[in-house]
């Protein structure tokens, strides 16, 4: 490929890229919002208040390093195998980021509940919004690659499959967080919690 | 064009697509700020409180996806039409940013105020922002078109009227909302749910 | 110039202008969060709620406006004349930056305060960041122009020390409303808002 | 290296850059929503408000320009070192920037109990947050340049231990600032205060 191809290849994409990157930090520094400033008189202690939030920091943690390890899957996808896009991809990847910019009002809902018998209703939203999340990401990569739509000639049918086979599990995991968050809230949590180290550690052993 | 040519054109308007990006991936993601934590105490249902909020989500939705709309149209009359920018181009491109940065403070007053007696200002708020967003929207592509002032050498007068035609339809749909905002403030709303959706099939189908 | 030269080029600065359309952007979105939801009741008027707000109105669209023009400006600077940066450099530009986000904080101030005996302080905080800004902007020209330091090569002795000229009336015109919103607040806010609009109307006026 | 290359090498490190200057944007933007707006009545003095507050304006300060110098720094090691990326670089790259979006978070919680016995909670997580993250910043360094792994090849063995030597005083003096937070608060605050100048003063002189 020359120069000038790769140039107007890059334009068409570079923009979308781009716009998703923006979303994406956003989405991911707007969480430090969830954060909320104990507030405690002189004869309090702020460690101890500090630290009965540790649910909001768990939620915290748990959906900045998910939407980062997100965030990885979408660059890699763009930088190895999607070179073109159009509207309805442009849609597509819009519902993406819409489940990513929801994010923060979940995590929020799960500190807040967590441990009332409202926690329920905080947990379903919590992994239903990732099990979205996973879903619109399984479509983006579906559409891209089916009959080769918007992938660079050199990608194989194999590459596709593996991938495909890939994320599969994030819908399957977090169906059964999404479950088990009405009869269960913290194995709910833990399920998904778990799913997060696990792409973490997988991403780190991939040569991506 | 030659490679040099290429480079020197996207770098004129490389920033005010970069700096765009930036505003629509902003307003789009402090959209999410306008979804309030509900507070109920344990007596009471978090699901029965999240679900009577449902005209937030509604609105949320709304102008998230009008939003992205407008941010894909944007980057379609970039990476086809426009190679050119100048300070006036700028400005308008500016008070289009203007109204697209407002979207969360209308879209919070539907959210609030709808189905009470105050409903009628707050309708009459969000469908004005919109009609000035689709206004701006026209201006620029008027302003940019005329004369070919800062389109690429190669767009024809047929595709200049074609695409002046397809947004006539935004300002005048806003201005029928805006006006029934006062007389009926659900027939408003569903006059500008039913055009984002319009417009999100018109952009699936398109080759865009 | 060829390409590969163009490119290292662009790499250097690239970055600088990528990061500061980042917080221009983003203050410039943020100053919707000072648009505070007005809470009335059904038998209060949100129109006339809406309406007693427009100092906060005014403010946002000045701070908007101004700074998007000084947005345009530092694009520009870069499009035009500046290709290298070092340290002092980016840390000036830093400092430029730190006025830009401040904005909103004095502007909430204004909005709060107009009307009341403290609206001399909130006056003089707003001009106050404003002459800062405009003196980040001069130095940061100053620096980059002086010895022809950071500038392109083609870039004449007459360009330079026009660009300083025009540059001149922002400081000086800053601390005349600095000083007068300790005597007349009115007046002060007068002298801000017609500045953005001269500078808005030069703007579109200059070839840019 | 010829300009299809660059091109490539760009590409791989390009979105990771794009990505961390958003996250290092917002997170300096946000900080401003940390300078609360003062409530006070017609027979209050706002200026005396706002001074009171100073310690708020301080740590705003602080946070920001600390940002700043932790961005200039990652700027540089891009611009002149890094020319590739991985999974695991990108992961270690997150943990910086979880770092850096929680700035706002202490910083607010020092400027909130500053003057209080809580001080000492709030000036450890602060000087806790520092720590992390130049132990953060460290990491990416170590991975970055050892055996090579993703630098320039003309990168030189005496370069990259020079810049291990510069970045270990991060890391020991935001350590003492973190021990110090529990005898002494006000010393813990002028080590990382100190260290900001120290930062902003070295970037000014060197070359970069």
């Amino acid at each position: 490929m020359n120069t000038a191809e790769t140039e107007r290849v890059e334009r068409e994409t570079g923009r979308v890229e781009a716009f998703s990157d923006g979303v994406f930090a956003i989405a991911m520094t707007l969480l430090v919002l969830d954060l909320k400033l104990p507030h405690v008189d002189n004869s309090h202690n702020l460690f101890a208040a500090l630290l009965s939030q540790w649910p909001t920091f768990i939620a915290f943690l748990n959906s900045f390093v998910t939407v980062l390890i997100i965030w990885m899957n979408h660059h890699n996808l763009f930088s190895q195998y999607i070179v073109k896009t159009n509207n309805v991809f442009m849609l597509m990847n819009g519902l993406l980021l819409l489940t990513v910019t929801v994010i923060p009002f979940p995590t929020s809902l799960v500190a807040e509940y967590y441990g009332t018998p409202n926690a329920i209703a905080a947990a379903a939203l919590y992994s239903g919004t990732f099990l979205l999340m996973a879903i619109a990401f399984n479509m983006i990569w579906y559409y891209a690659s089916n009959s080769h739509r918007l992938l660079k000639k050199t990608v194989t049918r194999e590459q596709i499959e593996s991938i495909k086979r890939q994320y599969y599990l994030g819908p399957s995991a977090y169906s059964v967080a999404f479950v088990l968050s009405f009869i269960n809230v913290p194995a709910s949590l833990i399920i998904i919690v778990a799913l997060m180290i696990f792409y973490g550690v997988t991403a780190s052993m991939s040569r991506g």
